[in-house]
């Protein structure tokens, strides 16, 4: 199939693109390398070096063969939008082209209407040029599991039959997201579910869990495919984190109790996910949502696994930056994609050796104090310890020109 | 009380205002004027001459001997939210300041960016604003009833009990939004739910239903008072748009079967229902939810009241522009503003008389060519038959410099 993965350049964009050549499928790349310069605006870095996404999809070639398309672009410029469907004809579309972290969109006033107006307005974009170019193309979204938070009831895919007053419909999962990113996912939800409604477009959204690893097969083929590992406290996820903060002998972060239960899953089950949702394509006019997610574990039980790895590391029980609960139920379906014939690669102590394996690797690359949380989410203005005012103002700037935009009608 | 109206220009928040003032509150308004640049895209006008702001300030004035505050300008730009709050210190704000129209918000592309990024970034903005300036101001924010489609259960305010396999919570009630400008809507709702949340603002959220009727107290004191009144395709809302069809000597068009059934009320009883929402205000960190209406219609229903009303009118059933379901349950409740001590206007033959007289006196002001639906929920880029592509652009091209405007970075 011909599929266009939009994030291509990211975290878990990169070895998608990757994984879905080495499949057979004609691959295009979309990025507007934006988060490349959130390193910049931070001042970190990823912790496994990365080429440029041009010497990247080169050095692919070189290795595989294969070759992908690349569209260096930002897909809130419709004009962008339009010219590239028009071009690579996808039969699907990947979409991992959002900014991406919680603490970052918590920064402060500029960097929450950036993120949601981000990531909201690409989202729109991309529903208008499939409905208007090919509403055939099955748009594959990345959602978060995050857009539900933890109610006291059992988290369903998407939708929940409620039983009500003796009458009965299935109605969308009510959402409590927890920071103003998770808040664009479900405004992005929301939208989705509409346009596929009124055009009859076909959508899958994939609530995703929080992701841990580093190497998939085709990264591990040379160093020159390293997709990026983030440690630090604005865009790290918490296994990755913890793996970095073992080997730099740092103790062990956890945030309050240690009690926040989360769906997690290993990179490699992302590409299969995603290869599943592609494969698969939803109906003409279907919205519908897997959560892609494989086992649930608490922070401190994450943290007990690494120091058990790492010995002689310790936990540190620091005030939660976040504001959510850290003892809770949580229990969320996740059949769809097993289902669809998803193996799973659970959480071995293998898995966590061989990140902690390649964090010693590249220690000397390990930046202490990016560690450290910054954003607190009771603040309205939270200063990065890791970014001067002056390296920020360069997001906040573009953030505020978005704003005042609509001063001149 | 200090009371800031924010969109207090347009058709209900005008009346709220001089309500609030003649009701002993401090008054300021806060508007950008778009509504009248709406106006001048779509190249139709209120049926009822308004004039301009400045001089409806001062003919309150005149009339009353009360002062309202005056501030022109736009809540997408933060440094005027920030000063107009600084500089008013209000105890409550009433936010209206939304572009309002579904079917605007559903033109093209550039529209549904618009109405989103619009509504959503100025509901950010007073959100951050209040936060850091005062976070004890209760923000009384208008949601609309349209937030939650019609599922097939009994609709709740806000908040539904659900019990799912032998567990139980109190979560949000599911959203099925049915047009771009609802949704913002909803996006707005979970914003404002967080921000509650981890701020400890506090917020009551009127989920209005569908308002009919110009008269109010304070708008009869005066032609130079009067509050505007739309009766196009795009703004003008259902009974207040029949009535003018009626005088026009033109069909009532009915879209479908007319099975909708919506939640309405009269204008007097929204400025009731601001007043008590401002004079009880929800708690420290508490978000609330109201739905706003007092009696439920179906399209037809109303229709033959007028044609009841106004003899020898004709009802003509259309094929219907939106994607809705034209015959559906609908049951929702609506006991909160009653229980604070709402005393319903409930609709009569006298009010549609009313507003029949209204249209007659401003017959001369109907533009047979304005009533017609342009906007089809099914096409990606609806043309307007009373706006050129020339005057469209405006806002177009504003709406696409806002996306485009990422791509500078």
């Amino acid at each position: 199939m011909r599929v266009l993965v939009l994030g291509g350049d990211g975290y878990l964009g990169w070895p998608t693109a990757l994984h879905l050549s080495r499949a057979g499928h004609e691959v295009g790349i979309v990025d507007n390398l934006v988060r490349r310069q959130y390193d910049l605006e931070m001042g970190v870095d990823s912790l496994v070096p990365i080429p440029k996404i041009q010497r990247r999809v080169a050095r692919w070639h070189e290795v595989s063969g294969l070759r992908m398309a690349l569209y260096v672009g930002d897909i809130t410029d419709y004009m962008f939008v339009e010219r590239t469907i028009s071009t690579f004809e996808p039969e699907a579309i990947v979409h991992f082209a959002e900014q991406r972290s919680a603490p970052y969109s918590m920064i402060d006033r500029a960097h929450a209407v950036y993120t949601q107006t981000n990531n909201v307005v690409g989202t729109l974009n991309l529903l208008y040029a499939i409905a208007e170019l090919d509403p055939a193309i099955h748009l594959v979204k990345l959602g978060t599991m995050g857009e539900y938070g933890t109610p006291n009831i059992d988290i369903e895919e998407g939708f929940i039959e409620i039983e009500h007053k003796g009458r009965k419909d299935v109605l969308p999962y009510p959402k409590q997201p927890g920071s103003f990113y998770h808040l664009s996912k479900v405004h992005d939800s929301h939208n989705i579910m509409f346009a596929c409604k009124i055009w009859g477009l076909r959508s899958t959204d994939l609530n995703q869990g929080i992701v841990y690893g580093q190497q998939t097969k085709e990264v591990a083929l040379d160093d020159g495919l390293a997709t990026r590992l983030d440690y630090d406290g604005v865009f790290g996820t918490v296994l990755n984190r913890f793996c970095a903060q073992a080997v730099a002998g740092h103790p062990l972060m956890v945030h309050g109790k240690g009690g926040q239960t989360r769906g997690m899953l290993d990179i490699r089950d992302t590409l299969a996910c995603i290869e599943l949702a592609v494969t698969h394509p939803a109906d003409k006019g279907e919205y519908r949502v897997f959560n892609q997610f494989t086992e649930e574990f608490s922070v401190l039980d994450l943290a007990e696994r690494v120091a058990h790895a790492y010995g002689g590391v310790e936990i540190a029980h620091i005030a939660n930056p976040r504001v959510e609960a850290d003892e809770h139920y949580y229990r969320a379906a996740h059949t769809k994609l097993l289902e669809l014939g998803l193996v799973p690669h659970l959480l071995t102590s293998e898995q966590i050796e061989s990140l902690l394996e390649l964090a010693e690797r590249y220690k000397d690359r390990i930046d202490l104090a990016a560690i450290e949380p910054t954003v607190s989410w009771r603040s309205t203005c939270s200063t990065l310890t890791t970014a001067s005012s002056s390296t920020g103002n360069a997001v906040q700037a573009m953030a505020l020109s978005l704003a005042e935009g609509w001063n001149h009608r």
